[in-house]
């Protein structure tokens, strides 16, 4: 059986930008259009050139890119020619092989967005495809507004997109510009757009997250018959976002009944490169990626209940609708006081540590992650500091270095301009074999900044690690949460890092005392101690 | 035309609590258990009695709600009677007007994970659901792996929600355990289900969001008939979560055809505090919020591009699927405030400050809040720091004392008993009037255990307050939470601290600093000038 092409058109470089909080550099689109191609999408949608600085810098100095690189902007002002549009040129002037045009097909809009009549924004929409299609370029029509249109004058709607689609425009895309329309209704009104005449093979989806169903709407529009979709990586976009592709290829790919009838430009390769992809524009962003994400979260396979995890060990399909592989992602099972030696076993498994099933120390294990949780610790988010634990148990947790002691200061005062400042300061002893180092650091940053005694501390004991000091150079803490909690009968602060190195690690450890400081520090140390074990590994 | 009732059955408590790093105290549980009661859902899925002491202790002190507190189970084992098992009977001695079993219904997890035959465990579910209806309880059947089994061996998966549909379940709950079915699948095989013989107003759907379907899934399947959906606040749960309700809600009452022809037990005044519910979880389980979260997330109705902004002053409903004030959420105009006045005179009103409407001074305050959140301050979360920034816009902060300077250390070493000891020490310099007070304090407590550095500068502030300490002598640090976050370009560290006083008074305040100890402070200093303005008042 023939699969038939189903197109994905990602607007992450423009509509993801409209992301409260995100502005890319032009170096950053260049970074992620190019990775996109390498995902194997269809169509990279750069931005609005002439809108601002960024998309016109970036359109002029664009990666070649196998998917159709485009550009996009709206159909032509009322008033004035699409010839003398100088905002239409400006579109054009970017030279894409593609150009893809927003305009309104809403009779609301048109009256209270654009002053103009039903007939002039007809006119507007006609003329303006006519001339992209004369400038030799492929055109796509995005129907702002469409389905909302569609529900108080569907005529007036579907002679908008006739206007596109007879004056040469490859692509009508059917845009749920407010997000909010249910599934339902987006495949119904698919279905009677392509019973207007549109075929479906000419008919894409935008949709938006506004009732958490952009990427229902985007399968139902596409189980009607539209064979392109326009979404971004991780969900970006206006608002809550758009239709997350990240979320729809693994669907696309692994799922009935899209797989069997189906075909995308993503290979099966690609595919396994998904959770890499997620991570790396949270990188770029400078977010903490969403650990619940479908397919890609840190937490997507994460076995939790005693009687899921026990169940995963005698078959993993049990309770995984995909094998995490799949997608560049692993299996977790966490360890939690809810859990039993099942559970254990297979997260050492992922660990690398195999212990056979009845070994006495599995249940000495189990019974010291309880005492310290009761402590305080939380080993389920602090995986790395769960493994350590269990290797000091087992015998294969090397002393690479051992700290005798330290000492922060943290001082705020008026500086000789009168203005408040403050200064961390951290002395550091530690000993690695016979040799004794002294190390001091402070928190200044390149700007001035006191970053703070944790930092100050980290910087310390990074200077100190003298035969390491080349293996924890790319470690980076990327996220330091506290609570206060309970341990035993006092309250205690819990600190959980999480780190990254170069390499695209990420793990999370723990760190429980009554003094900030102190529990920072334990977890910093279990982080370093994680690293070096990974970089050098266990001498047996 | 009458309404169909369509049932919530919330299960935040119990498969909430599956998801990676969320272990509720039983406080914990009681305050979101009120809270949701107070939002209208049907049934409260409080845990399993007998799997861990938390959720024994929950049962054991349950609050009285309207909804059904419901506590989760099993069927009973094969091999002994549904009233000797101790597992089962451990969930009916909790004693709640409701019970939920879940059940296998596919025949792979039969023999997989019992490793039972098909008739046993047939037998298992009517001998349960017996059992639990001769003790007078309302019961429910969460059918595990419904859909997975039902796409395998239909009859069989059929037969075994008809044993416990015939033994008296009030509910037979069609669970995606693993998350992988897609809307269309779910629709199509509850229509048949209902066509099979069991009416939609038994049926309940279980969705989990492994390909961001959840919500879709659940629409889908009442769309189709069932009259019950279970889901959790925030869509927690086991890995990707489970069916958001906080985004179900607003949709099944506000979107058709949900409005129109069903009716859930949430009131519109009800859906008017959903953007608080939500964020007060987040709060207890100190996690950041997600801004792009459907209805409730902060970035919800924020209008970014500029062609959306400048519709949305013409008519909001240009770029806006609903009105966000409707689920208590507001519209953010980049660059505009004049949504916020209204809003900020409410809140001084709760704070006991009455300015007039149109005062140029509520602009000025708007502004520096503005400023102050893009620095990292969330005053959301700390209303008495926003009181005392307003205040001093307003001249209505007296200046009870001032700081000159502060220097803390943390020590950490050998004592001389060879074990690993740690001390802080703080020196906190004050001026009260004229006169110019040092004040030293370490921060080991009664039972010699170091407290951390924020306690050596709270007991060293205490103690330099003379004329004041009476006042503060009752203030107690109640929690302390610090998350890494985005001030302009820089990360920096925001430590939100509630504070407690013998009145029974509790208050929230936030320090912002690329410093921990820093932002502790600013955060304490806070927490003291705002009991000293309600113990002392403000002169005029």
């Amino acid at each position: 059986m023939t699969r038939e092409r189903l197109y994905l058109f990602d607007t992450t470089l423009r509509d993801g930008q409209q992301t409260q909080g995100v502005q890319f550099s032009t170096a950053e689109k260049r970074q992620i259009a190019t990775a996109l191609d390498a995902l194997g999408v269809d169509y990279i949608e750069g931005g609005w050139p002439g809108a601002n600085p960024t998309d016109s810098e970036f359109f002029a100095h664009a990666p070649r890119t196998r998917a159709t690189m485009t550009a996009f902007g709206m159909t032509k002002r009322v008033g004035r020619s699409a010839e003398n549009d100088d905002v239409l040129a400006a579109v054009l002037d970017a030279g894409t092989p593609a150009v893809c045009l927003v305009g309104k097909t809403h009779e609301f809009h048109v009256a209270t967005a654009l002053g103009v009549s039903l007939e002039e924004n007809w006119e507007a929409i006609a003329a303006s495809f006519t001339h992209v299609i004369a400038k030799g370029r492929e055109a796509l029509f995005d129907a702002e507004h469409f389905f909302d249109g569609y529900r108080v004058n569907p005529e007036y709607a579907l002679s908008c997109l006739r206007a596109a689609f007879d004056a040469g425009a490859r692509w009508i895309v059917l845009c749920d510009t407010n997000g909010g329309t249910l599934p339902s209704e987006v495949g119904r009104v698919v279905a009677e757009v392509i019973a207007a005449g549109i075929p479906g093979d000419r008919l894409g989806i935008h949709c938006h997250d506004d009732t958490g169903n952009a990427v229902a709407n985007s399968l139902a529009a596409v189980e009607a018959g539209a064979r392109q979709i326009q979404g971004t990586l991780n969900g970006l976009g206006e608002r809550c976002g758009n239709a997350n592709l990240v979320t729809l290829i693994p669907t696309l790919l692994l799922k009935e009944p899209f797989a069997s009838q189906l075909q995308i430009g993503v290979t099966t390769e690609a595919l396994s490169g998904l959770v890499r992809l997620s991570r790396s524009l949270d990188d770029i962003l400078n977010r903490v990626p969403n650990r619940a994400a479908p397919y890609v979260g840190a937490s997507a396979f994460a076995h939790k209940a005693g009687l899921h995890a026990s169940a995963i060990l005698k078959n993993p399909s049990t309770y995984e609708h995909i094998a995490p592989e799949l997608i560049g992602n692993e299996r977790i099972i966490p360890m939690s006081n809810q859990a039993g030696q099942s559970n254990l076993r297979a997260r050492l498994v992922s660990a690398g540590i195999e212990v056979a099933a009845g070994d006495p120390r599995l249940g000495r294990i189990l019974e010291i992650i309880k005492e310290r949780e009761d402590q305080g610790y939380a080993y389920d988010s602090a995986q790395a500091s769960f493994e350590l634990v269990a290797r000091k148990e087992l015998g294969l947790l090397p002393a690479f270095f051992e700290v005798k002691r330290y000492r922060v200061t943290v001082e705020r005062r008026k500086n000789k301009y009168d203005r408040m400042v403050s200064l961390s300061e951290a002395v550091v002893v530690v000993k690695i074999g016979d040799q004794k180092m002294l190390s001091v650091s402070e928190s200044m940053d390149e700007t001035g900044t006191d970053r703070g005694p944790v930092n100050a501390l980290s910087k310390a004991l990074a200077k100190d690690l003298g035969p390491y000091q080349g293996m924890i150079d790319d470690l980076r803490l990327v996220d330091f949460k506290v609570r206060i909690t309970q341990g035993g009968t006092e309250a205690v602060t819990r600190v959980i890092i999480d780190s990254e190195d170069a390499q695209g690690r990420r793990w999370s450890t723990v760190g429980v005392s009554a003094n900030i400081v102190d529990a920072s520090f334990e977890a910093l140390l279990d982080a370093i101690n994680w690293k070096l074990i990974r970089d050098i590994g266990v001498p047996v």
